[in-house]
């Protein structure tokens, strides 16, 4: 049997994480792939005739510079069939997957701009696979918790999805937990948490990509597209910032952190409404597949209700569907980091490598 | 490419749900597998040319029987491959996975007692699984959920996992939630709330099939196994059956019944003991990886724990392992009933088929 060629882009936290898951992974009888390529930033490593290389060694070591198209061109003629990774979140990258496809190299990949930029690309990859050159993502949504997967099986065996709900983002999930915690009242101001938040690595180095709802609207477009919907894009539905319109004019993270406070008596005479209703605040994603609509955003929710008693920084997808009526379909877990980003490629790839094989 | 072909033991609740799920498979651009065979109890329908048949028609017509080993031999030389949906829970059937294995035919199976049985014959199976002898069984745990899929993606990545827990049985989530509620203190006897869940069909015609623990004592044995350990099993390890002493001889469900009121006092001491604690009671399923100990029974749960917080008859699966250390990936929903058992099966068949073709 012809082997099976993997060229990874990529080998930041995600892509060292998923070396190391790849250099221990279970194939049973399945004869591993060979890794012939590997790249981060600008550096390549590969032979030119497609001999094995050691990705490990991609620091000290380089080879000359392939652009995105010369790579697919050289990848198309390997004696074997080709899986790429990509472990980056590079639009330029995402944007070549209908090429890659196309010349029967398969893809695997957490990459979310993939699949949550304009319905264009997400139909020109979809289009372009087949049964040679698939395409894998279950990282791009909830890291390694069983979320793609687990949507798709619903719909290819024919179950209708009424409604996606969940919180999507750890960072968004950590700081209501805290500020709007189901037992007592919170331990702090909004702007307190946020500020803890940023200081322990859980928001990213600027908050105000987290505070501003995107990377959730990236992930509710991917859901609601596998669910059926024909959403446009990201920014083709309503948005909640949590950035105060005031502040959307902030310079620079510092900024933005030091004026936060003065916004704090927004966040928490939403809090006390919800607390006199006896509910809390999330920051909930919504699909509503029934009613196609799509939307993120505060929202005040039963004490009793798998999204309020969500912990730390978990995400959760609630799945209800025709067959899941009279009680939903619940995936709960860390939706982030590298280990668990990785997990779901490491996986994603075993799938692939079984087909192809 | 050579047809694939299918042959489906047993049409009872699941079988039937799963025809109907095959009718609307959505397998892309792969050919959908040709019915060849098809049998209920002792009806069985095929053509001995292996043209395709329909098996919504059993009932009405029939061909010769062929016994389990004469089946074997007709499907190992179909002109294509074969994959064989075993929707039973048919010990005999089960016994023969490792000879369909052996002879080139893929397995796909709701049915408990292949991976629950002796351990010999779980080795059996496996050691006889080829790249073109597949087998997949989601559904003989949880039924539709992802639970066998995520606990293999774990382990096959290279994860540790240190301990399985939850609550495996519809019935016993159904009982528990009634009798030892979150908030309030339940509402009825445990021997009443027994009686409505057999009236509303909630239980095995004999309640005493559910009460035995032996249901989740299967479950426990094929995640503790896929997770590791070596479980001889599902009499290997201690199970607390919920049969009182005094009524294990009882002759009939019946007198079972009838008898039950006796012992309620039991059951309701202990849960005033949970309670004294503030916590609840809960028949809770663990494989605790790291010390290499199963057990099924009775527990007192912390109220704010996910397995107390289940509702209505979810079953729950809490996976905790090295990459999910901070808090468990949790898979919960519908564990049970005719359309999400065959869901399973009908994913597991999209898998094998799309790895056959």
């Amino acid at each position: 049997m012809a082997p099976i060629y993997l060229a990874i882009i990529g080998l930041g936290g995600v892509g060292k994480a998923f070396l190391s898951q790849l250099a221990a992974l279970q194939l049973g009888s399945i004869t591993k792939p060979t890794v012939i390529f590997a790249s981060r930033s600008s550096k390549q490593l590969y032979n030119k005739d497609y001999t094995s290389i050691d990705a490990s060694t991609l620091d000290s070591s380089s080879s000359p510079l392939l652009s995105l198209s010369d790579l697919t061109s050289w990848l198309a003629s390997a004696p074997g069939k080709v899986i790429l990774v990509d472990n980056t979140s590079n639009q330029d990258v995402a944007d070549s997957y209908p090429s890659f496809l196309e010349n029967g190299i398969s893809v695997v990949t957490p990459n979310k701009k993939a699949f949550s930029s304009n319905l264009k690309l997400w139909d020109d990859i979809f289009s372009s696979t087949t049964p040679s050159a698939l395409i894998y993502h279950e990282s791009s949504v909830g890291a390694g918790l069983p979320v793609i997967s687990t949507l798709k099986d619903l719909t290819a065996t024919g179950d209708q999805i009424t409604k996606i709900q969940g919180v999507f983002s750890g960072t968004m999930s950590f700081l209501f937990n805290t500020f709007s915690p189901v037992s007592g009242s919170g331990s702090g101001k909004w702007s307190e948490i946020v500020s803890q938040a940023k200081d322990a690595g859980f928001t990213e180095p600027d908050p105000r990509d987290d505070l501003n709802g995107m990377d959730v609207a990236r992930k509710c477009t991917i859901l609601a597209r596998l669910a059926g919907l024909k959403v446009e894009g990201p920014d083709s539905f309503p948005v909640q910032s949590l950035i105060p319109k005031a502040l959307e004019s902030a310079s620079s993270a510092s900024e933005f952190m030091q004026k936060l406070p003065e916004h704090d008596q927004e966040m928490e005479s939403y809090k006390e409404d919800a607390a006199k209703q006896g509910k809390v605040v999330r920051f909930v994603a919504s699909v509503d597949v029934q009613n196609n609509k799509v939307s993120v955003g505060l929202e005040m929710v039963e004490k009793d209700s798998p999204i309020a008693g969500l912990k730390g920084s978990d995400n959760i997808f609630v799945f209800h569907t025709k067959r899941y009526s009279s009680s939903p379909l619940v995936v709960q877990g860390s939706g982030a980091g590298g280990e668990v980003t990785a997990m779901g490629v490491s996986a994603d790839l075993i799938k692939a490598v079984e087909r192809l094989s």
